[in-house]
């Protein structure tokens, strides 16, 4: 259940409040050249503080690797990597450790397991997917050694509903939003700070571009490259849909217009072709102001969170996708090559 | 690649016009009571030439179990179904065995195996879905012995630009376009006959309700309900978006809104509340207007086809959402019961 | 559970007395040469009645190809095929359907799964070893191709407490004993013609040899290529011990003896050189004594069945040998070649 | 590859002398009460140092545990336990990394992987092993809740010639050797001291009692219980063969004698009587004589090593066998309960 990828696998641990968060890697290529910085600097992009429109809690997020590498390079073996908790305050989370946040997994989780680490939401905090970049980070490292050109770039596509037709991948890590457009930040920056006032949050769209992709990957039946990309990504907290090339668009088109489209796969199998996908993210739930439980409790969340999610969401989406791309990769390679 | 599910395991095979089609499934709890009619009931749901909105190819599509029920009951043993191949028309593909059809995956499938099957697509037709649907029925069978009163139901939603907002589940099996409400058929049927004269195909949306859901399936990281559920429908051939809950509505919310809205799952777990589901399919590419391959051939496709296969998808979707809840109710009583 | 190997993956289905045995194997190269004459072969070998050592049950055990092959080679999609039953007498077991018979696995059956096909042990038959050898004489052919010396050959080694020593490989088949020494076979002729009278049966050893084999398959941990064929091999019926190399020998000697063997195999790593396996087959459980059960009734199993079952098991433990290796061939080629 | 188990599953990771060795549980029950000393207990028992018969090195080997556990209790999210490696005295193998010691697999290793972690075998070491104690103490841990009278004991049986066959599991924890009788420890401390003497190791056989065992446990193809007990012991380095119950010697048995014996398992189901297991160890290959490797190079392997193996493969075997009762119990649990 904390495992993903069949070739490539990735076991991802750790709570948000607990010692330690990681993953440990099986079936990573020997003879890869591999360091903590290589990690690191994915990280540096999900961490929170990075701007006033993400959390102000900070994070040192330093990762240190147990295992896998030596003399800096893969050695076939599981690769270990952790990144222990430094600024938890768990004493935020006394107050609510009865109450269940209105949007969050606290019910549920509760109801399922009879306890639950009331500390920041335990396993299912957004802190979670730390695992996931370690992992996605070292899942590009080997696709570089693999197809150099290959590119896979994530950016805030919308917020609320002001959307971005122009794209410019350039940008991108030049703007705390992620936007692939810079005309559009000061108008997005006003939406945020209009929802911090009135202690809320918004909900976007986080899109996908996968460059020079590697064609063959994705298989006719149940792993349709397409059913991985969306499990991958649909296992991401919050993310509320997903579509892949014309997605919801092509239910309004014919046949005959939809077959001259270039979608970058069929059957299931990609064509080297570029491929796009969008994933909905809804609002973050834990908002400053005043809210109602389920059960009718009066309930305020002191912590410090974000208001909105996406541009920390999107290393996590291009980890996921780096991910299932080189699970799929290996499997090719298997069976076909 | 062909095996679906971690507990209530699925393989399905068979190629459009091989020998036979079926799925053996692993792991079906013993001494449920089970017959062939339990599993045809489903398959002539999905077969070809129920109405004219459908391929006028007749196949039978009779099923035959072959192992893992004995005296009228499952023994827990793999029980294997199938369905032997009787219509094929295999000369109808002579012609067009050197081309590739446009919006198929003839060229992904040639340029990955080295070869194909070209009779109908071999394993990437939609007539591979039989697997499904077989398996599809007996978890519907098990899951009934274990909450009786769940009910997983989809229906065509939306044609083309014309959505149905009433939703009636008594009369989807009362209309050939399964329909959750008879006042659209006529305009439905108005818009299909346009396209058959057109030679072209429409697409369309296909919702899926599950109601008295079963709680406490899912779990918070990568085996989130959700991020299944989107594997199992996105692996259905056609199939280019997926969205539950508010899905990409979820985007123009804000927190506040957000958090008082049933979505049926947090944290990946289910509550018991009902669940919503939809997906867009994307029109057949199999059209019988002339057109131009990739390569610049000119091509006519002359078989039996679908002028949209919303109706004989209702009954696949069914089945993997089934397969899913199943698979997820199996792996929380083993840990959590 | 009925399910082998993680890249080369066999599934297996079917009971002693029901319609029809098989496998479905997912993950065979596509472009394989194959036909039905390839399986045959091998079914051949295990099947019943091929002299008056072995049952004189006639099962014909003609296989049909369902799925997976086209135009005489494979597809890379799953390959299914079956054996119907057809010379099963279920009658025969009527008069025992109440009673749990000594030896075999009809109490646990009951016990476990709350209900049982009675006739000839259902799944638990050693019926179902035909999936096995199904997939096995595909795995063979497969391995061929990949490396056309490699060569894996079982032979009865021991029956009771008459051993052979020198080993000459080209007379196994010329034998009903399937003995790698013909003058044993008088020897071993006595000591079956003995039990039978006493309608009685006897146990053995079967040896495995793998010639020419090819190097780095298995890996450091888990996956040592030993505790693979280990696995592979006590899940045949009536198994009970495993050795490789020097087994249980190497319990006296000393390090500086030891490390001057050739092992074949060294961290769970082939090296390439020639391997040596043995397990311990014991008699047959079915004999036509009057036996008491462990619930004291009287029991006499008329049936026909084997006085022993070592010539039989040999293309059993082929089949499982070859699965393995090529299970870890591929496994190998994916990440380290 | 460095995953064990279905249900239960563990991965452990790390090196001889890396940073760190340890393991991550999935799918371990929530509510179970854990703590680190539970574990250490047992990674004492398996470390060097214990006395004069193993090696002299002396490693602290504390567990830390990083995740899955909340105010002493699992919470059904992944567990992780690393031990850090603190004595480790890589100068030892800087004279050796160019040679491959006999007996070893580094040249296995090095021809698989393209390069090796020589620093006393890397991942091939029994220093992995922490990782498997780490686990099987965890599944003791939850194996108690379920039957706390479940006892499953190892011991060594055979060291060189000499056997002990009256069992006293008693005064097993009471000796250095693991012996079930202390009369054989005065003869096997000669045997010891000769063979450090003649700078030499020796072998032996490790026996296991399973005593009120789980009664329907296994399944009747692949996943016999027997067939995954063999798996998990052949997987322990040094181990060259397995037999369960009457094991080899049933080769010797005829039918109507081997139905008396009381097996414990039948049709791969245990029945709940108690089980016997016996595994042979080969003497430890690291010996202070000098020797030649297969290139004809002189080497002298100066560390700290073990003259026997099996009183500190006792722990491993142990955890080993409870993981597989575990995993069957919850997959028994999930389908047939």
């Amino acid at each position: 259940m904390n495992t993903f990828g069949k070739n490539f696998r990735v076991t991802t641990f750790g709570e948000s409040h607990g010692v330690a968060l990681g993953a440990v890697i099986d079936g990573c290529l020997p003879k890869i050249e591999l360091n903590e910085k290589d990690i690191q600097a994915e990280l540096d992009r999900r961490k929170p503080g990075q701007s006033e429109i993400t959390t102000p809690r900070k994070e040192a997020d330093e990762v240190q690797i147990l295992s896998g590498v030596f003399e800096g390079r893969t050695t076939g073996m599981p690769i270990t990597a952790v990144v222990f908790n430094t600024d938890q305050k768990p004493q935020d989370y006394n107050k609510i450790k009865d109450l269940f946040r209105p949007g969050h997994a606290d019910e549920t989780y509760q109801n399922k397991y009879g306890l639950r680490d009331y500390r920041g939401g335990g396993r299912s905090s957004g802190r979670e997917t730390v695992g996931r970049v370690i992992a996605g980070s070292i899942a590009k490292k080997v696709l570089k050694t693999i197809k150099n050109d290959l590119n896979v770039k994530a950016y805030t596509k919308q917020i609320g509903d002001i959307l971005v037709n122009e794209i410019d991948l350039e940008v991108i890590e030049k703007n705390p939003f992620r936007a692939p457009n810079l005309e559009v930040v000061e108008i997005w920056d006003k939406l945020v700070k209009q929802a911090q006032k009135e202690k809320d949050s918004l909900g976007g769209m986080v899109e996908i571009v996968i460059q020079n992709m590697i064609p063959n990957l994705g298989s006719p039946v149940f792993a349709k490259l397409e059913a991985d990309f969306a499990k991958a990504l649909m296992s991401i907290g919050a993310v509320k849909g997903f579509e892949i090339g014309s997605g919801f668009d092509s239910i309004l088109m014919k046949g005959s217009q939809m077959n001259q489209k270039k979608e970058g796969i069929y059957g299931g199998i990609s064509n080297g072709e570029d491929m796009l996908m969008r994933i909905a993210v809804k609002p973050t739930p834990s908002i400053a102001q005043r809210q109602k439980t389920k059960n009718g409790e009066e309930l305020e969340i002191i912590g410090r969170h974000d208001p909105l999610i996406m541009p920390r969401l999107v290393p996590v989406a291009e980890s996921m996708v780096n991910l299932v791309i080189l699970d799929h990769y290996l499997e090719n390679k298997m069976l076909y090559n």
